[in-house]
This record gives C-alpha cells, structure tokens and sequence, in this order.
C-alpha cells in the first residue's frame, strides 16, 4: 500500500513540476495595434489603477494600465529603508505585533473598498500572510494607516475578502494551529488540538477603522480563498477548504487523498444576529491594533486582550459546506451574486454552483451528511453545471460583467474564457508561465469594466533579458473587448504579486493629496517656521528640532552631545508644494534615513557610540542648492561637559 | 554687506526653487512612431541593459531599454525583506560597517567595468553615500559579490569612477572632516581640522577583487563626481570640488561665494609610481572588507586597521587645479580623452578644457597661483573653449561617439545638445521636470552606442497618474539617432535614480548563470539530497539542516525545541533549474523570509520567546501543490526535556 501513495507521490511531483513548459495551443498572434494600445504618451495618464499585492516583498506596488508602469511602491509590512518606514520613530508602532517588531511579511490578497458592491476605492485592504494582519491604505494618500492583527490564526492567506459595501473585512486560517492556554501540543495530536478559525473585522463607514467583530471556529482544514456574496446573496461568504483530509504532514501527498473538499457558506448577516442576541462567548486572545494618525503623523500601537466567538456546531445555521473537487485554490462570485465558482487546482472541470440553489438546498435539508457538526449540502443540489475540459489546473476566476467568466490554468498556464450561463469554453490563451491569478477592472465587484485582464505569472524564464539565478515576477496585458482576448504586453512586476484589483483612474485622480498643510501638522516635534529650530537636553536626551526647507536645515551645526546620549531629530519639512519632500540621513547612524513629505514631521532616533563629526545631509535631490543642504553634528566623549551649541544659518 | 550678502541668499532660493517649472521652448512632437519605437512584444528582448542607481533605496535597478521595463531589484546597501538580503546568517555580513551592522545607505551612482575603455560589463560597482562604501556587483549573477569601506571619508558621493581598464575605482569625499585621534573638535575649527581625501581601490583583472591602495590628502573642499581620462588622457583623473571657499555653515550661501571652484586633476600613474617608491605613509584607519563567496553561499567581514597615504603638498606633480565656474557638480571627458567638461551648477557657461593644453600649461608651470601648497592652472591656458548660453544649472554631460555632447540643465530643464570640436548648441529639448543626469549607452566610455538617452529627472509632480504626496521619480527616454532629439516614453522609476549606465544586451545575456550546481554547493549546511534532512542540538543550538523541493520541506514536523534555544534553518534548495526559487517562513519569527535560489543554502536564525506550534510554508509560488509546502515546530517552555523529533515526510 505504501508503494502504491509513493507512486502517486511522483506522479504529483510529475504533475507539479509541469509549469515552465510551453502550453500547447497557437501563439497568440500580436497584431500591428498591441503597440499602440498600451503606449502612454508623455505627459498623457494611464486609463485604470492597478493596485497589485507584492507578495513575499511585504508591499503594495501601484502599477499603472494599460501601460504596464509602476507608479509607486507603497510600504505596508515590510520595514523601507527608503523612505524610513519601521525606521522612524513614528513609524515603528505600525510594524508592532504581540510578538514584537516584525521587519517583514507576505503581503498576497488586496481588496479595494466597495459601496453597494461597485468600487469607491476609498481604501485598499490587504493581508499579512506569516504574522496574521490587515491593513488598511488610505487611497487619498497611498498611505498604510491601519494595520490589525489576527489572533488564534496562522498563515492569514485566505483574506481579506470585503462584503459589498465594506461592513466586514473578513480573513480565514491558512494553518489551523492549537489555541488557548496550552498550545504546546503534540502535531501528532492535530485532528484533536488544532482549530481553524474565520475572522470577521468591522469597518467603519465613515473613517473605515477596523475592529475584530467576532470569530467563527472551523474544523482544522486549511482554508484558502473566498468572496463574500453580492447583489442576491449579499450576506453570505465563501471560503474554499483545502487539506480536509487533516493531514499534518507531507501534505503534497497526504492533503490531495480526497476527491471533493468543500465550499464552506457562511451565513454572516445571520451571524451577526447572533452576535447581537449575546450569542457569542468571549474568549482570551492577545493582537495588536496599530493607527496612523494623519494630524500628529505617527503612529499608536494597541494591544487588545479579548475575542467575540461564534461556535457553529452550537448556532447550526450560520456554516453549510458544499463539496467541491479537488483542493480548491479560490472561490468566485459573479457580478449577480447567483454564480459560485470553485477552482479546484486539482480537479479537471470547474464547477459552477448556484446560490438559489443552495438556498432551496437548505430550505430542504437537502444533505449529504454532517462534517464536525455542520451540515453538508448534497454536491448535484447546489450545482448549476460544470465547465468541462477547461485545462489543468484551474485557480481563480473573474468576470467581464458581459456574461463572461475568465479561468486561470496554473497547470496548463492559459486563461480560459466561458460562459457563465451555458458554461460553454469560447476562448482560451496561453500564458508565459504558469499563471496564478488575473485582474480585470472592477472583476471581482458587482460591476466589472472589462477592457482589460492582467495575468499574474508565477514563473518567467526566458521572458526578458536574463538577470542571473533571482527574476522578476512576470505579468501579461490582454485586451478583453471583442469576442477573442488578445496579448497586447509582457511586463515584469514588483515582489510576487499573487492577487491585484484595477478600478478606472478617475474614481480617486481628484482627491489626491498633494501635501500636507503644515498649519495642521499636530506632532509635538512640529515648528511652523526656521526661527523654531533649537536644541535641547532633557537628561541624557538631545531633541533636535529641525527645519528643512530648500536649501538648508536648520540647525545646521550642533555641538555638546556625547557618546551614550540619545538623540532625537525631529525634522519638519516646511515646504507647501507638491513633491518637494527633504531627506535626512547622518553619517555613522545604523539605521535607516527620513523621507519627509513637505508639512509633516519625522524623527530619527540615533545613540552614537563614539566621539567625532558626524556630517548629515538632504538625501532627495531638492534644488539645485541640494547639494549644499548639509550640517554637521560633534560628538564628544561620554562625560565632557560642553554646553549645548547650534546655529541657525550664519552667513560667514 | 551682511544685508547684501542675504539678499544674495534669497535670490539663491528662488534659483533653487525654478525646478518643477514648464521649461520653456515648444514641446517634442510625439510622433506616430514612438509607439513602435520602444514597444518590445511578448517574448521578445529588450536591446539594451540599464543599469541604474536607486539613490535613497540604496539598490540597483535594472532596466530593459528601450521598454523602460524594471527587470530586477537588486539589493546591495540595504536590507532587502523581500528575498532576505541582510536577515540570512550567510548575507548578514555584507552590511557589516567599522561601526556594526548598517541596515540602509544612499546609493548614487554606477560604473561598469572596461577594457580599453570600453565596456566589458564583467563587474557594476556602485556607492554607498552615507557610510562610505563601494560595492562590486557581478554582471554574470546580479548579485552583489563584494563591498569595502573606504575610511577618512564622509559621505561618499563622488564615486565610483573607474579607470579605462578597471585598474582602479576611485573614490572622493563629499564632506571633509577630522581625521586620525582626536576627531572630537570644534565645528568652527573646520579649515584646521577637517580633511579631504580621494582613494584608489585597487581592483583584480582577474577576480574583480577590490583592495584600498592608496589615499591622496586633499585639501577641506567637498568633492563632487569626477571621471578617469581615457585613451589620450590615460593615467589622469578629473574631480569636480565644490565649497573651495571652504563654509561650514548654511552652504547655500557660504559655499557660494566664489565664481569659480575647481577640477582637481591628478596624474594617478604618477601617484602610483609614488607609492611603488615607497613614498606613501600608512596611516592608522579603520574599515571593513565584507565579501561574498559563490561556492559556500555566504559572506565574510574583515577589519583592517591601515592604509596608505600620498601628500601632494610634498608630492608636488601628482595634483594640480583648473579654475572651473561655479559650484561644479561633475566633470566628465570625451570618448577620446581629449576634452573635459565641467558642469557647473550655478555657472551660465559650460567650460571646455583640452588634455593637451592642460599637460603643456603643466610643462610651462603656466600656474596663477598655488592653493594649499599645490598649483592652480590658468584658466584660459587650459580652456578649449565655453558652450555659451548652453541653459541653466548645467550638470552632467554625456557623449554620442558621433562627436556630440549632451548636457542636461537642472534649472532650465532640459537637455542641450552640443558639438564637441565647435562648441556650438545644435539641439535642445525640455525635460519633464529638473533633469539629473543622463545615461546615453557606452556613454562615458570611449565607445559609446548613440542610440538612446534616458534623462533621470528629479521632480515628478503630474507626469503620472497621482499616488498621493510621495511620487515615483520619473525617467524619458529619447531617440537620440537622428540630428534632432526625439522624446519617445516617460517611465517611473525604482528609489532616487541618479546615475545610470547602459550596455548591449549582448555583451552578457549569453553568460548568465541561471541555477547553482548542487555539487559545488560548499556550504557548511548544505544537503544534496532529502535523505540527508536532519535535526541535531548542539547545547541550545538547534540546527535544522532541511531540503526544499517541489513540493516539501524535509524535516516538515519537528519538535523538542524549546523556548530560548537558539533555532537555524539551514534550508537547501535542491531543484536544479532556472527560475525555481524557494522562500522559507516561519510564523512567529520577528526577521524577514529567506528566498533560496536552486542549488543554494541559506540560513534563518530564531530564538522563540514563547511556546506553541508554529507553521512554516515556501513563500514563493513554486508548483501546483505549493499550498501544501508546508511545515511545524513546536516550541514547549524552557526546560521542557523532550528529545528532539522530526518527521521526514511521512504517508499517512
């Protein structure tokens, strides 16, 4: 018997190592246009935003369509040392978990904020993978300003999915992990010690802050991707399952036994009745809430104690699973809300399940079974149809809000174009290589606008001018407007981009903040004017109080520190204009440098260990005088007792 | 006069303040073909690499011309989360500093390595601004392979400039400061105590390895970019200084004073025949030698303690000044040697010099002075001509091979381009907005392409669709074959490009290396196959050798670890194909992931401060079954004797 699963064991290996061939099927011709219609003018804006998750680099990147163009690399939960975020004194709470400053996550899902299931790209949400989080980007500004974390959770992969007008944020376990007091179990004692959970963060309407609003405990399966229903099956969720087999270890083999996991519903407006009837039990549990206050711009770090829990073998009619074959990747709902998909990265067809079905399904206790106390909706009673051959590997589905599904094929690497209705295949296309998910504009949302698809690859090879052993990660540009979907560019990515969403430019252009007006800087460590820069001692603490304005800091030379002080600069970049933003950085610090945005105030933190003259300078290319915005900073042995001295610009 | 003087100060800032605004002058017809012109198709190649700074990122960008498509990321002075540069044990040294580990740094500008003055792109060395540094990068791996710290300096903007045939990389200080015991001295004591010094680092024609030969003293200016002579002017070396009236305080006017600074040219054959004499005096100092090596996949760190010194002052042939107007931000010298161009900053010319007029004034002692002990040349006995009314705020020229130079203006911006024998202008075009510099392929070599120019411009504002306060610098590109300028593309750009460099493609695309050998993996921790997978405790350091391979960590259970012990992760990548990279994380762990190229081992260390079980995955999308490469450790409380266990992947 042994033998027998070793050969499947290869035979899986086989089947995974398949990405990086070339798909079979003609080369998408590139007609004469494909130029044209992804060329930018200068000066001319691109069409759409596309906010793209970095993957393993931590990062959201802002990439520009059709042009392909990277407009901003935007620091969520890695430290960035180019702009001094984990590194400034008021950016360090942000990166703060209850275990402690964390310098880097795996940033893989975005969802962009709707309203009645249509995009207001008010915020972006996007998820910490290792050290379970959200956060939140204000889109005005582009800014992190939320980050919450996820107890009785790891490996935070299936989130954060948002409901159609933005009341929940919600993120399932990837590992089932022991909770509670004791969590030093035996992994042999996994089906009996590990639990899934499904966490459900309020958001509020007006500011959008996040609060964890309760838990959902689950059987310890792994759960992956999930959309909540829109339009007609607003108020429920779906999450795909995978490992259902509760394997614990090798799970490449032991994970991939079973022919079906599971679609898990969730009825959350039921649940939050609920919650609302007391039904819930407060559990201890310890996270992290941290807030960027864009007035005083820093940030506070909170640690919550406490958990709201919803147990559903108890409350029986808020989670019901639909069987789904084969260790399904994700789960999509189309623009009505009626049609569910799941994508099975192991089955051969993709099944199409139907919400008004599975209503009717419940209604009659249509079930196969019961799963840890849950229901189990019969499979062919909730199904509306399969789509049949779609290729190998199928991984996430959009949709062109013109009755049409598009299919990833990580295996096969191919997009696959059906019909949601009559689940007929009407076009497919090769991908360069091996593609994991795709992004249409407003795909995922009530109303998709279907001129554009960007594929994600996972593997690149041979597809630009080689860079030794380490390549950027790879996407592909398809223009989806006529009946056929046309390659139109290849262009490399930031990070490992898994999942992205794209909404039209117009819906935020507008409101960008350009800068902030310095009469309502409110940081402690803010001055209005040059004449406001000073030094001061308390103890062992040297707050400099800095101006930068172009083309000098002021203070500009400071004597009187000594070795072992801690010294604090606090610099406020006076400028009112946009895109004028100063650096600071002083030579002989370990750490990072400030980048000040013009009307805020940031602070480098730096004890110097040794006595000399320490040169800082303006590191963002300012004026033509940039060069010359310089100063000086002596350091003297501990225990010298010089004054403290600075002057404010003197013409010599 | 101090009214004057100030009044001088304000017209200063509003000079400094023109960047941002529309150059005058028509704007370039974007014509049809622009389009086609940089529109590289799916599959296909771009023509040339661009290998570019990101400044304040303190990495390199590599970009494909004409797309303008970033290829890579490449770390090198600062921490990189995303694929564990500075978090892994084995990359831990290379941001060893004289004073600890450096976690950022400014990195400014790029030379490729030559043979005759032309590219031959083996090796890119780049600066680290705040913390003087050089690095080495290899062109074969994209890595970066070395780094040396470069003592008696601070702030080493002036570097890296190589010599025709990589003899040396030489490396100015942008600040003067104290030098030698007592560094502990007063700012107003500045012309006394502060030092400049320039230094030649020595590089390997085979290995590429770089040694500190020798230091030149100089006198307390600030030193800006510089180039080698080559071909004609082989041996010589040009420096750009600035603040020669020698201010410590509100340079911006203090270091204005004078209407002419200096290039500083010295005769480095004679140098070095000085130091084979045994003219040099070693010094005490203090840096650091960090280098990477390919076969033991891991870094070392060096303390050296010595260096040796030339004086000019007593030296008397070695350095000599060119009177050069005004506040010169670089020099640079034609593909034949024979000219050299100063770029000043504040100047309203473009002073020429001729070589050959230079070593004649030197022969007649045709001198109008000596500056510290050294002698300045006469001007006009140096001066091949002056570009007049060339714009405003010249600042970095380039060169076409076709006898053209191409100089961008800061102030006016834009860039003008201009006949080298003639000295006549023959072309302008606006830049959008504050042009830096430029980087035309093989253009500081004696064999530049002429193909293309790209313009790295420091001021963005509305050239992009809008990301809030803090933009993406901008980068154009223009077609520069034809007698007239073409504007083809705007790209945004990765960190504070600044200088660049570009190359043909076909100089290394061929000799890429695309995955390590297994068999010439020399780690310490290195496994060559799963069964080799182990866990072993040496008192409380658990060292766990493991094995990544589609699609499993081998050992993928482990436990007996407990809280307080000192955890490796010696993880190997057995796959031996291109583009098969795995990641490793583990939740709980307050550092970054590894990411692990085919054939490589690297190493993650943590010290659990708390119990449970802790899941660890592959963070990069690596087969069909990569949601399954997954793992646990169990951490129980210190003193917990369990012994240790773990499984090697185990069908259930």
């Amino acid at each position: 018997m042994e033998k027998k699963v070793w050969l499947l064991a290869v035979g899986m290996t086989a089947f995974a190592l398949a990405p990086g061939c070339k798909p079979k099927g003609a080369q998408t011709a590139i007609t004469g246009d494909a130029a044209s219609k992804v060329y930018v003018a200068p000066g001319n804006h691109d069409e759409f935003y596309n906010i793209v998750s970095g993957g393993f680099n931590g990062q959201i990147s802002v990439v520009g369509l059709p042009s392909g163009r990277v407009l901003k690399i935007l620091p969520v939960f890695s430290v960035n040392p180019e702009n001094g975020w984990g590194y400034s004194e008021e950016s360090k709470p942000m990166l703060n978990t209850s275990h402690g400053f964390v310098p880097w996550d795996d940033l893989h899902h975005i969802a962009i904020s709707t309203t009645n299931a249509e995009h207001d790209a008010r915020w972006a949400f996007a998820n910490a993978n290792n050290t379970p989080r959200i956060a939140r980007i204000d889109l005005n500004t582009f800014k992190t300003v939320e980050i919450i974390e996820i107890p009785n959770s790891a490996g935070n992969h299936s989130s954060p999915f948002i409901t159609q007008n933005t009341e929940y944020v919600v993120a399932g376990t990837r590992f089932s992990v022991p909770v509670g007091d004791n969590q030093d179990v035996s992994i042999d004692s996994y089906k009996e010690n590990f639990k899934g959970h499904i966490s459900f963060i309020g958001v509020n309407p007006e500011s959008g802050e996040m609060n964890l609003s309760f838990q959902i405990e689950a059987p310890p399966f792994n759960f992956d991707l999930a959309r909540a229903g829109k339009n007609m099956s607003h108020g429920w969720f779906f999450f795909s399952t995978y490992n259902t087999e509760m394997a614990h270890t090798l799970l490449e083999v032991n994970a991939s036994q079973k022919d079906k996991d599971f679609i898990m519903a969730i009825n959350w407006k039921k649940a939050e009745e609920y919650v609302k009837a007391g039904k819930g039990t407060k559990k201890k549990a310890s996270y992290v809430h941290n807030k960027w206050d864009e007035e005083t711009h820093s940030a506070t770090s909170t640690k919550i104690e406490e958990v709201l829990t919803l147990d559903p073998t108890v409350l029986k009619d808020i989670v019901y699973f639909i069987p789904c074959p084969k260790s399904p990747h994700g789960t999509d709902t189309d623009p009505t809300g009626e049609y569910i998909v799941g994508s099975g990265k192991l089955a051969a067809i993709i099944p199409v399940f139907s919400f008004t079905k599975m209503l009717a399904a419940i209604e009659n206790k249509d079930f196969e079974g019961e799963l840890n106390g849950m229901p189990v909706l019969k499979y062919e009673s909730v199904l509306h149809g399969e789509v049949v051959k779609p290729g190998l590997g199928p991984l996430h589905t959009e949709f062109d809000g013109k009755g049409f599904a598009y299919t990833s094929m990580f295996v096969s690497s191919e997009i696959v174009k059906w019909n949601i209705e009559t689940l007929e295949v009407v076009d497919r296309v090769p991908t360069y290589y091996s593609v994991g998910h795709l992004s249409i504009p407003g795909g995922p949302t009530g109303k998709p606008h279907g001129k554009y698809m960007v594929a994600y690859n996972k593997i690149t090879k041979d597809r630009y001018l080689p860079t030794g052993p380490e390549l950027a990660h790879s996407a592909q540009l398809y223009d989806i407007s006529g009946d056929k979907m046309q390659l139109l560019l290849d262009f490399p990515t930031i990070g490992e981009p898994h999942y992205a969403e794209a909404f039209p430019a117009s819906l935020i252009k507008d409101r960008q903040v350009k800068f902030y007006p310095i009469e309502k800087n409110m940081s402690p460590f803010a001055l209005k004017g040059i004449t406001d820069a000073r030094v001061e001692r308390k103890g062992n603490e040297i707050h400099v109080y800095m101006t930068s304005i172009r083309s000098n800091f002021r203070p500009d030379n400071i004597e009187g520190v000594n070795v072992g002080d801690e010294v604090y600069f606090h610099v406020t970049n006076l400028e009112q204009d946009w895109d004028v933003p100063h650096g600071f950085a002083i030579k002989g610090a370990n750490t990072a440098e400030l980048l000040i945005m013009p009307g805020e105030t940031s602070t480098l933190k730096w004890v110097p260990d040794r006595a000399g003259v320490f040169p800082f300078y303006c590191t963002d290319f300012c004026s033509a005088l940039h060069q010359e915005m310089q100063g000086y900073l002596r350091v003297s042995p501990k225990g010298t007792n010089t004054p403290l001295k600075f002057s404010t610009g003197d013409v010599e």
